[in-house]
């Protein structure tokens, strides 16, 4: 048990946007958000997993929609209330903490403004360890959890419980009310007691943000070795790329962000090119017409200067950035995992292959 | 307080498909649905609306989608029990009775089986005394109800309770999930009082659509008429045009069925057109021209042998109908009436002028 408060929002910011894989929203707007909760409530107990009861009701807080709309719309402080009235009086019991979904730098920084709102813990803990684009795609899908009931509620004050035969039509109807609702609205989804929190959850990634976002923002403290030397060192990652971002394509479809970012290589990778697929998150990076990465493994673009991450929202021509891989928590690497989020889930015609396979012999 | 029947149930199908204004569902879809609950389940106990206590629990009970899509999806039968289970558990009160929203083929039919599965009764009352394509356009949001909290369940067992800021929320919500789940999804809104129900709901409405569909039924058994002259006398018709079936322009679009027949006139209206465009329901008839008739008063087709009904689900060339206006309830022709289901409102560029008056001098 520990206190979250505002540098540890900062770097959980950062770092969370990092694991986001493009996704997850725009950490500046993110930390604007919790950070306004924490000064006006005071900071956040964050739970370790295993300091939480099993019977304990557990409830993940998110923002869904498309992030480039995400970051257009105003986000309410009277959301996280309502959501909470909403899933009590639905179970008849006290939630006994939030917990983030998915890692992202709105994801990720949404549930720390809702603990700090209604006085609750958060839980060191996510359903994904990175960020995804559709809603059943959590470790706790693989674990046969229910996404409902599924509370939303937009910022103008409508709300909606779903009940559904599979995760996949709350994310069916769901998406259909965020688009109607504007394009972004917020959530709380597979509500779950603490055994099965800690028997699927990827554990201690707020902790692990923290400290991918503590690092970028010493990057250039580091001793013995250049900032990118340090960058790649702590984050554990493949370098994929560097390049100049040469074309951006992209629409809002079906309530998602998907589209292309097209890279014409720089420095050591002068005279190549590549691209990176994305549906809010990045799902495959191509160097030279060879795949190197793809979902489920992260793929990141980060500047190449500040090591900040660069989200999909944020892809804009000749902006130099470094494609990094990273690799995926182990249960997507399972055969569920892979059918739930792999590259032919999202219509890439690959099988999956593990990101450090891929990258052996490469640069 | 009566019972009805197999008898009652054909004759209300039957009126209520011709109050359906076009709208409302196909009755022949709809009767089977409530003969098959009633030959289950027994008779149905129709309630005069002063018999029911002034806060007793009503929930009118309905069909929302695309009558085209309607007639093409099974009706299950756990739906009923479903939306009851789901508007009991949020009030914390049983219901008292059911009752329709709206008079139409498969709108005034499914709360008959919902009452025969349940073993409820239902109330002789609507929200329209016709039909509407908009959830938000019944008689109780002029006297200020809110549509939520509503239930929505579909075939195949997914749920969602919306309560919303605005009845034109709910039915934008509402009317992206049916679109979600197929097109069509059984429903329950406007949960009020008995109090309530008996101030602003359309009294007898069942009764006047068991009694109209009787005489459709025996219009050939008239004395010193011919049947048309009888079928106009009984519905207190404007007969505003009588032609065969030239062109129907159709299309599904969010969600309704929306278009425009084109009729070639035989008969007295010989060299003479006349068009009705509709949205579900039929919204303007007009001759050589001339608007004759808008909603909300009702424009219905009928076969100009049978009279029976003619749906726009059902509208096919070379198809022979007259067409006729019906005055609408009183309540829509107040300011606040015509603001909700106007013409205007669906886009038609007219004032609104009383069907009698519009019909004045006319044949």
């Amino acid at each position: 048990m520990r206190k979250i408060g505002i540098q540890e929002i900062e770097d959980i910011a950062t770092g969370a946007a990092l694991l986001g894989a493009g996704g997850g929203g725009d950490p500046y707007v993110g930390k604007l958000v919790a950070i306004g909760a924490v000064k006006e409530c005071g900071e956040v107990t964050l739970l370790d997993p295993e300091e939480v009861p099993d019977d304990a009701l557990i409830v993940p807080i998110a923002m869904m929609g498309a992030p480039t709309v995400l970051a257009e719309k105003a986000i309410g402080g009277q959301e996280y209330k309502k959501l909470y009235d909403m899933v009590t009086q639905f179970f008849g019991k006290k939630i006994y903490a939030f917990m983030p979904i998915e890692a992202g730098g709105v994801n990720s920084m949404l549930p720390i403004a809702a603990a700090a709102r209604l006085g609750l813990p958060l839980v060191d803990v996510d359903g994904m360890g990175r960020a995804f684009p559709e809603l059943q795609m959590v470790t706790f899908t693989i674990g046969g959890l229910k996404a409902t009931p599924m509370a939303l509620t937009d910022e103008k004050g409508n709300s909606v419980i779903f009940e559904t035969i599979t995760n996949k039509w709350t994310e069916e109807l769901a998406r259909s009310v965020t688009m109607s609702c504007g394009g972004s609205v917020s959530v709380s989804l597979f509500p779950m007691n603490g055994k099965q929190m800690k028997e699927y959850g990827v554990k201690g990634i707020v902790t692990r943000s923290q400290k991918l976002g503590e690092a970028i923002r010493t990057v250039k403290n580091a001793e013995n070795q250049t900032p990118e030397e340090h960058f790649l060192q702590f984050t554990e990652g493949f370098r994929l790329f560097k390049g100049k971002i040469s074309d951006v394509l992209r629409e809002t479809r079906g309530g998602f962000n998907i589209g292309k970012v097209v890279l014409d290589g720089i420095g050591d990778y002068k005279g190549h090119t590549a691209y990176v697929e994305f549906q809010n998150e990045n799902l495959a990076a191509v160097v030279d017409g060879k795949i190197l990465a793809t979902t489920p493994d992260l793929i990141c673009l980060v500047d190449t200067e500040t090591f900040t991450p660069v989200t999909t929202d944020a892809l804009k021509y000749g902006k130099r950035v470094m494609v990094i891989g990273l690799k995926c928590f182990e249960m997507w690497r399972t055969a569920s995992g892979i059918e739930l989020v792999g590259p032919r889930y999202f219509g890439i015609d690959t099988d999956y292959i593990p990101l450090e396979e891929r990258c052996k012999g490469g640069k």
